[in-house]
């Protein structure tokens, strides 16, 4: 049996149990609440020493790191990863644009305004996070006010990846309206099987 | 023949030249300096809307972004990337590391020093540069300390992508001679074939 060390609200958490589910992979979850600390412990450090969560420990006691790793390495022959070549290469674009320039911004807005709720003491960081955000977001619409899922593959690992804090962007902010492709996109992979919504802020 | 759109001094672009030569596929390169908004200009942002550097154009027109997207897909079946499996997605979690967790504070860094050269203007992102680049630098030196290379695959793309920018580590202010390791790493990097340095700022 695998663990995951995850923090339900976050995004970048809950991608690795959506895959996890697709590909039918059972797993046990233990709750790290990194807004407080609980991913700088000495104990979680010896497990990951970047600090950051999701982690995933294998049955035989590897730890694996990093979310987008982590989603490539369980959908890895599955119809969620295509094969080697120019689809997969797409796939793994999307996974690095998610990682600079979409989590970044989209995800620091939503726990900046509906997490920490310190949108004074960081006005100028939330400034930023809506003018890059933005064009992440219009970024994808160019992609999704035409086709399905981000890649010509059908949905993958890179549609699961950007969904996870696209579907919560209004908690940062962005008024997800403005964005039709995306928002019907976001439906879709709501209904891949095994997928459940990310918990709201509360 | 394929086209890389990169600017010389940037390890984003560099990396992608070094696993080109190192795996022999041929390209021309167009420089394109993003530091003067030439990534932000209509012809550019039609290749590549996100109008980030590098770009790689294959010889049937389609555009690969996203530098260690390019890396994966240039790799692939040589053995600067592992096949399926463990070593290979060790070798991702170095890669999405890298742009998320080193990049954005040592690239940053080197960027405002020495080309910018606005240390004054910047001064509280150097000091979140120092902070989260110096961890970075230790978790590279935790493996580097008694391994040769990245992972235990050998040299891999893993370590072309992590060593673009930590070469010029010290134009951002970070002292290598702290990192022993990483040190004679940077030296066995730039011993592969075909790899040559980065090029220092003027």
């Amino acid at each position: 049996m695998i663990t995951v060390h995850g923090y339900t609200p976050s995004g970048n958490c809950w991608k690795v149990a959506q895959v996890l589910n697709l590909v039918g992979q059972p797993y046990r979850w233990v709750e790290v609440n990194s807004n407080v600390g609980e991913s700088r412990t000495p104990e979680f450090l010896a497990m990951n020493p970047n600090g950051k969560i999701p982690v995933v420990v294998l049955g035989d006691g590897q730890v694996v790191t990093e979310s987008n790793a982590i989603l490539a390495h369980f959908a890895e022959g599955t119809a969620y990863m295509p094969p080697p070549g120019l689809l997969r290469t797409r796939v793994l674009e999307w996974l690095f644009f998610e990682q600079y320039s979409h989590e970044p911004y989209i995800a620091v807005a939503r726990n900046i305004i509906s997490f920490l709720r310190t949108p004074e003491a960081n006005a100028e960081r939330l400034a930023q996070c809506r003018v890059a955000g933005t064009r992440a977001l219009d970024i994808m619409e160019r992609q999704l006010a035409g086709h399905d899922w981000l890649t010509d593959h059908g949905p993958t690992v890179a549609d699961i990846s950007l969904v996870a804090y696209t579907q919560a962007a209004d908690e940062g902010g962005f008024e997800l309206a403005n964005w039709p492709g995306i928002s019907r996109w976001i439906d879709r992979c709501l209904a891949l099987p095994g997928v459940v919504p990310l918990e709201r802020a509360a």
